[in-house]
């Protein structure tokens, strides 16, 4: 069984990234239960792998594929099998004018996933957001334009 | 033209509950505009007056047809063509079990509609929520339950 | 007894500015309920004059004294003693920069009063914003600065 | 100079409990700056030990002593000194009746705290909310009892 280390970590998240399915699960437990924090259409735990990944693909539908995360670094608990990456994301939403700053166009938050692994799988996870900007984040999630009109892509 | 009265603002609701077209474009401005306040994913200004039948649609089901509006009182300003609506709105969330007290499962609001009208039609409306459970009124439009788990209708 | 005029509904917010006690008990009951929605420092539901008056001075001090409300119209139900005025109202927060555009140190909003009066005098009242910027209120109320840190002036 | 260990983390917040500042800054910089989400009147970034201390002498003043943080694990990244640590936190408000279950009344989360260490001390540090809850908590930390009344401890 794969050990739990930062680099295997970093491996989950990349994974993601191919849309891959048979590496996916090399790292994320099919049963995987997975929140998302806030009351926004795309909130809540989602309690399947599948949930998770229709998660990730509307992230990265929402931000028209600009999507940014910069990982500045892993936190462990290997006894318990708990890690937690600091990220820095940013993401401008589809649609929004390339000049806006707008926290309805912008997403620029830091935000951690606190991660449980068994048996070199992660079978719970939570997506949170903390710092300056955090009270932003329901209005990038939000179908409104910053002039309150509703958005084109939601 | 039909003048702006408490009498003409009653039957322009009463008309949204037929669900007859012809009868509602009597009262509705095809090119409504119509703003629903929040960050929820039914949030925003609608501009047509398919998108917001939409909304009233999404709010029904929502609902699971538990949606009560009780209407106490009509202002109006002739002049300005101005007319609000004050209702106590009561629903349960589809799929909520029936005795639960959660804010994330009932809507238990004090709203007004605020109605801008032209040729005897409403050409412009606010969705507003007022009082006491104001802050409420998101958690009952997000897509979770009580416990944060994903709800089935959403 | 006064009656209930658009007029009458004008003078009673003139009386506020003057900061005459004796000028505004004339428009506004000393057992006056006043409800403020949302979750920041100054919501809730205030529950005589003085509660109100003190409300109102923290608005002026949270604004430097630069709020600014254009009253637009007035919808009166005459038989139920019932009134809406409509205003837009904006504000800078004080001690933020001149030229910042942020929802953190501007307010920018609609909103209406809704007020009950018997025999004469306002006897409960909402403040609601609504439209475009309803979101961006806690942002202005908040203690924050946009860059995260706590303000001066709170 | 101490090393960053799980024992070390426990013991800092061990340190605020005792109220003893001699004790209190063998662990946390004088010049802290630590985060609190949100838009209540508690909310943002403190920039001393000072702010801090007043942060969480009010949490305690407006949860009457109520407060209690059961701890679950400790996360590390001793290169980079970092510290997370889980915590299940219950409250209940100052002045509320023992059998509410109001979210306005009780808090009832997962948190974390993100530390940053340098010199064996803390020098930054964020209060993050996370799962089921996290939408309860601008509730709880409002100034309005859940009839939407002002409370009596602000």
């Amino acid at each position: 069984m794969a050990d739990l280390t930062a680099e295997r970590v970093v491996a989950a998240f990349d994974s993601l990234a191919t849309g891959d399915r048979d590496r996916i699960v090399e790292y994320w437990a099919e049963d995987l239960n997975f929140t998302v924090p806030g009351t926004h259409a795309y909130a809540g735990r989602y309690e399947s792998l599948d949930g998770f990944l229709g998660f990730v693909g509307n992230l990265v539908r929402l931000s028209g594929g600009s999507l940014n995360a910069t990982r500045s670094a892993v936190l462990l608990n290997i006894e318990e099998g708990l890690s937690v990456d600091l990220n820095h994301i940013t993401a401008k939403h589809a649609g929004s004018p390339a000049d806006s700053d707008s926290p309805y166009d912008n997403y620029d938050i830091d935000a951690l996933h606190l991660l449980r692994w068994e048996n070199g799988r992660v079978v719970e996870g939570q997506f949170v957001a903390y710092g300056a900007h955090t009270e932003d984040v329901p209005l990038f999630w939000s179908p409104r334009n910053p002039d309150g009109s509703r958005r084109e892509v939601v």
